[in-house]
């Protein structure tokens, strides 16, 4: 595990405070026999780069982080950060359940030339918020990189309390946010309280992928789609139209989105969980783009079936991808 | 961290089939600078030893699990499997989020000679029964030890399906089982059913250290008590009573230990979560007694501050322990 | 509605201080139209009383008290205080969401001459443990009858703090607490400070019908089994041999008592809520032992089918009630 | 409680299938001995008139409802809807556990004249996806009114199936849905999938109260928001803007309603609910407004004290309200 992620960065990380724009979470395509599928990968993040992203998250939830092994998470690491060589921001997620285990992640990710890492609060353990601040104290003060809060109560089962990352934010602790809280009208309340504390450097990104046109109208710097594997131009042109105003035309890019992401409850209710599903679907639409070639997903997941993937099919026709 | 547990174990491990009675969640003694104290860990074990257990188990909640990295608990494993040199059965908690990396943990431990692993349902993913059920097989099969499903709802977010532990329980998947449930209803459904099926190798191990002489009583096989980290005689010696069907003496001691237990609220809830106060205890406890030498807790625990620790000695002197 | 309840009670209400024994939680026998079927519920009371019970529960979860109009609760409560007479004390359910609807039906009960009233913490609405303190105060100083504390976070989706619990029994505020938590290990801990303080009147019952045998051992003064429907005889004969001190009989018809209980899962999770198996499951056993005419269950709970009927009636047969 | 609420209505309700605009949920007034303060709760009315709405929801959350006693209940519907006199439809929240209590609810709500009334899960009781729909059916059923659903999670303690809802729609059991799950990317997808299936006359109202500029965009056909009792011409103007698509005019009127919502954090969390803090906020600030007369809450919430309604009087200042 540890050799190939030693190697010093091949090339300076992008400045990431202040990051916008289409950030997403690469799926992380494997072989049958569940190794890391490394071209297939780079072609995964050509395919992004082609579509016009602002930066990626590798090892996010998309990413099947949590499914990865250490030495697979050191691969991805490696391998991205290498081939994008600078080009854009490479942020790295650091998610384990709690500090000593996400400084080990993190100091790889930083070793390898990450441009920034993104933890989670402590999971797993039963937690509090002082224990939550100092914990992303401890992590910021002991990594030369920026850190970016991930607040993903589905999965971590608490919330980050919203003056808890502005004081962090305002201290310079943190360099940014990704909300996957699903919480709109708190992600308002956040980014308005941001703006009048003058804090403009610190980014912001959504990471609900079906509302992104109204998180950006609010004030959002970015968005971090995990549908965006499947559709990077979609979303790329999804913020062009937001930039320059364009709301309708982002309104409807949106709705286009909105239908793709109807694939993700593909896979049988009563056969897999509601991940197994979402990553399969992902997965099997790269394949079906001819981008990946396996469309396996990792332990304990329950592989789409042959139906299932037809439907996936059927709804990239639908929304004009295949 | 891979070197120190290549090693192949010192002695064979104890069956662990039809493991019964006390088999302590080992503490794990930290230096000021975070590093796993040893010595410290050894005389705790040699205190457990002392104290009467019927086994160990390293890399629990109570052994701050989800606070080590890695290379922490290879330590952990290592030193106690060749110290304890078979004198009673080792088992290892392989605690992660999904199978591969369970995996990853269930293989290191049982190269370092460890008599069975101790494994939940995923966590931090969403998560489906049948996909409980894939995991855990799937770890059975590529693990040549015994494993043990480890039911925690208060970590792990999911309880186990009675249903299928009792599935796998009789096609020899799993050896036995530790209910943290904190439901002794479900514990005796789950016991009486094991009985009918005629499963009595199956070990069923309670975590709920106060309702021991209960769950003993219904036919549970013996106890997992963090409790008994600070006083492991005093399970031994309820356990001794259950067997000998001294019931009342046994509720007597259980009574003794409940009193023990208030010391996991010592620490202040406005400054630390329930965690850090009761792991903060049990160490203080230890450090008191003169078992161990330092009572720090992993980050991003908050430490008790001295009041705190005096309330903690002010119970261990009223319970006979100082 | 009112004209119903306004009567004043045909009998002193039995001494509930210090309230012991079997209280079971009566159900309500509704006609196929949906009215309450009173000749019903009262062959159900006098197969209780037959049965040995030492006071009765009306309107409680058993009860479908969350399903009964007011009219239907006022019925139920003037019926069974008018039969009962003062045989034993019967206490009251005063079941909803804030404390002036609590007070309301509350006063009612009282005007009808219960022996004492049960009511949870607010739901619906957030809530505060200060707010849940001044809710129970509210209700005590306002109904001249005693007050018990119910905690149900199944229902309730919040906890009573036992501090609050044994503070308000401590001041008279509350006559007891019926513990329906399924957490055995706060109950030890809330009756040994019971005890310490000295507080033995404050009668503490639990709802968990399958661990009787082990809340009477650990100083519970009764329990209020949903159970005790369908086999009133078979509670009242754990509890004398609990008090006779003879626990291996008691355990014995506790775990007769435990595989009768598994009826409550005859209703297919794929067609109906737990409840509605559960409630339909204790209806049709005693439609099928003759106590009462219909087993229909209230609206919108679904009802069993014939066979799932048959599944109750073979376990009736199983543990020697048929 | 009947004889007030049997009178029938005194005006032909407005149609309220296709329901549009600002539909405030009215705050209940009461006096110091918690009786409602009628005068304060016509003057509310018609400052939300005066305001603009397009409709009032009495009985709601911020109505207080879940602490109303039945015969406040009553008053409030009579006096509202006589007091309307058809001139904007008349919503009555029936809100109770089951269904058969809501039908008496809705009974009453429907023979004082009410245009529609709106309807939640099961809750209290465990429920099942099978239920929550026979629950809906029996109720539209049986009143001859249009009933809405109620999706509100945090108190119901579950959400509505999005296709059972479309399919109740499609079948004109349903008139129409309040949305407050604060999931604005559901929102738009159930919006979208009844966009498709042509149900335009199924209203869909956020009570998400600040997005409501993203919720109208995205196709809802107005907002039920509790601020509105507070600041009912701001929302009107909101929706005006939308309505003639001035978008970054409505954004910024949402975004000074946003700041005015603070209000309902001014309660300190160490002695009170956070419902007590914003309810007692909304009618401190319409105290301060001179709309009514007492800013009192119903039991066993927690009165804010002078400092906390000072913090609301500056709030008020802050965004020219005062």
């Amino acid at each position: 595990m540890t050799s190939t992620v030693t190697s010093t960065t091949a090339a300076a990380p992008a400045v990431p405070r202040g990051l916008t724009g289409v950030v997403p979470p690469v799926c992380t395509p494997l072989t049958p026999d569940l190794e890391v599928d490394v071209p297939s990968l780079l072609r995964l993040v050509d395919f992004q780069l082609a579509g016009g992203v602002d930066g990626l998250f590798v090892l996010g939830s998309s990413s099947e982080v949590a499914f990865l092994p250490d030495r697979h998470r050191a691969t991805v690491v490696d391998a991205v950060v290498r081939h994008v060589a600078g080009q854009v921001p490479v942020l790295v997620g650091a998610i384990d359940m709690t500090t000593l285990r996400v400084l080990d992640h993190a100091h790889r990710a930083v070793r390898a030339g990450c441009a920034g890492i993104v933890v989670t609060a402590p999971f797993y353990t039963r937690t509090h918020p002082a224990e939550v601040e100092l914990h992303l104290r401890r992590i910021a003060e002991q990594c030369q990189t920026p850190v970016y809060a991930y607040d993903l109560p589905v999965s971590v089962h608490t919330r980050l309390d919203p003056q808890m990352v502005l004081r962090l934010a305002a201290e310079g602790v943190l360099a940014g946010l990704k909300d996957s809280t699903g919480d709109d009208a708190g992600l308002r309340d956040l980014l308005t309280a941001r703006n009048d504390a003058g804090l403009s450097t610190f980014s912001v990104l959504t990471g609900s992928e079906l509302t992104v046109d109204n998180a950006l109208r609010m004030g959002a710097d970015g968005v971090v789609p995990g549908l965006g594997n499947v559709d990077p131009h979609g979303y790329a042109t999804l913020y062009r139209h937001a930039v320059a105003g364009e709301w309708d035309l982002a309104a409807r890019e949106q709705e286009r989105l909105l239908r793709l992401m109807r694939i993700v409850h593909v896979g049988s209710s009563a056969r897999m969980g509601r991940g197994s599903s979402a990553l399969g679907a992902f997965k099997a639409a790269l394949q079906l783009r001819g981008v990946i070639d396996h469309a396996v997903t990792a332990p304990p997941q329950i592989q789409l079936d042959a139906a299932e993937i037809d439907a996936v099919r059927r709804t990239l026709v639908a929304t004009g991808l295949l």
